[in-house]
């Protein structure tokens, strides 16, 4: 790709001409929306992933995207990065230590990725990646409560900028072992976010082990396998989980609250492994 | 994969024990959530995809995801399709025309998909499927109005079952000219109930040139873009759209109704081609 804008930031949002519709009354006007951009993740010249990402801080999403993908195991063996944007996508370069992408080409996988996932390219069951490790948590671990999950939902709002502005983005913000807000990052994929997140991390060094992931949106098997890659021990989402995530939180050793309030949440992995069949008659 | 468990319908949710946290207090007890569930298609035993989706419908889901994608061109190439549930996920059997098939060996896709999207496996931008053709559409088409789309939005919410036990599945509706609810189908991620819900209309051949589309979630890419393969003309949603989601409905022709509401709506593809460049300053 020939490389026609060079910066590499945009701003993540675009100003359209709208008609509101209110009853029978039709006014033309501007609104901003949520940019949703290609981005392809190229590692060692070889074209792996297409994900639809908002395009900010799209360094720290190739660093975390690589990362929680289990591409690199560590931010060390990302020896380079270059963003270059275009009008129709943008393409992260990325170098990357020699056994990585050799173990890369083994896998022999293709990912690609719309708005709402971070997708790896398994072509079968057999490839499903369902049976994470157990992470190693710091003793005594980091126990939710309503204390620091509530701190959480009632500090994030003032640092969610482009869903004030747009309403179509998710947050993923990484908050201390208090519930402060330490940093958040915004996309209209919430696994794009996390992973802006997770690479934001990674890159000052911060220790994840300490800390929590707090996620404006529902919590899915990949929010949660990501985080279980990066040995993050607690998971906590304003909406609801669903049972994948569930039982990866659970075969990690993980916590995973949900339905998060500013007074109280709901925990699914109190007791670990019952009843993961079906529904009670 | 062995056959290990021959329904072909799961419930979509499981009931699980959680710990409901308020304040300092925490009581046990049970919540139902959403499944989520490895969904892996195959066509004419060559292993295409994995979804992760909620298992209901699943024949509707494999129908649907089939026609989104383009990988045959009507119902009628899909000669032969079986469900396989198993307690680690389903395989859809898919026998399709041969031309199909040659096609799609051609392409050399990977597909897979997590909860949030229908992915398809491109590794570069090159191949990324930006510009749709033109959606033929009935004179004179149906136009979105307040009126159509507020009955949508007043009429969907008693068919949203698994919504109202789980609060984490989308829903996506078929709706008559005059915006009566005709079927609703939910799932975890937003394009596979549009994908059950399309699968759903081929297979007792409605014509969806004269209805429309009404989302509970936001409006990306990808659902405008398997909308338009359909020629389905008007897509609505509760939520936000992307720049992307209304690019491609300006360049296929179709209408785009966001944050529809029982009074009115926000129409985003009014005035063709303007400003799809960076936001005024």
């Amino acid at each position: 790709m020939e490389c026609d804008i060079t910066t590499i930031e945009r701003d993540g949002y675009l100003d359209v001409p709208i008609v509101r519709h209110q009853g029978s009354e039709a006014t033309a006007g501007r609104d901003m929306v949520a940019e949703e951009y290609p981005v392809a993740l190229v590692y060692n010249g070889i074209a792996h992933a297409v994900m639809m990402a908002t395009p900010r801080d799209l360094e720290e999403f190739a660093v975390g995207f690589t990362l929680t993908e289990g591409i690199v195991g560590s931010v060390r063996d990302i020896y380079d990065l270059d963003v270059c944007c275009g009008e129709d996508g943008a393409e992260v370069r990325l170098t990357i230590a020699q056994p990585d992408l050799l173990r890369l080409k083994g896998r022999r996988r293709t990912l690609a990725g719309r708005t709402g996932c971070g997708v790896c390219g398994i072509e079968s069951l057999a490839l499903l990646d369902l049976v994470p490790e157990k992470i190693t948590r710091p003793l005594p671990p980091l126990v939710a409560s309503s204390a620091i999950i509530g701190r959480a939902a009632r500090e994030l709002l003032p640092y969610q900028e482009l869903m004030h502005k747009t309403g179509g983005v998710h947050a993923a913000a990484w908050c201390t072992a208090e519930g402060a807000i330490v940093k958040v990052f915004e996309d209209v994929g919430r696994h794009n976010g996390l992973d802006k997140l997770i690479g934001y991390l990674a890159l000052h060094r911060i220790a994840m082990h300490d800390g929590f992931v707090f996620l404006s949106s529902r919590a899915s098997y990949e929010l949660v396998r990501k985080s279980a890659r990066m040995h993050i021990g607690l998971v906590a989402t304003i909406s609801a989980p669903t049972s994948l995530a569930i039982r990866i939180a659970r075969q990690a050793g993980m916590q995973l609250a949900s339905f998060c309030r500013r007074d109280g949440f709901v925990e699914y992995t109190a007791e670990d492994g019952e009843n993961n069949g079906h529904h009670a008659p």
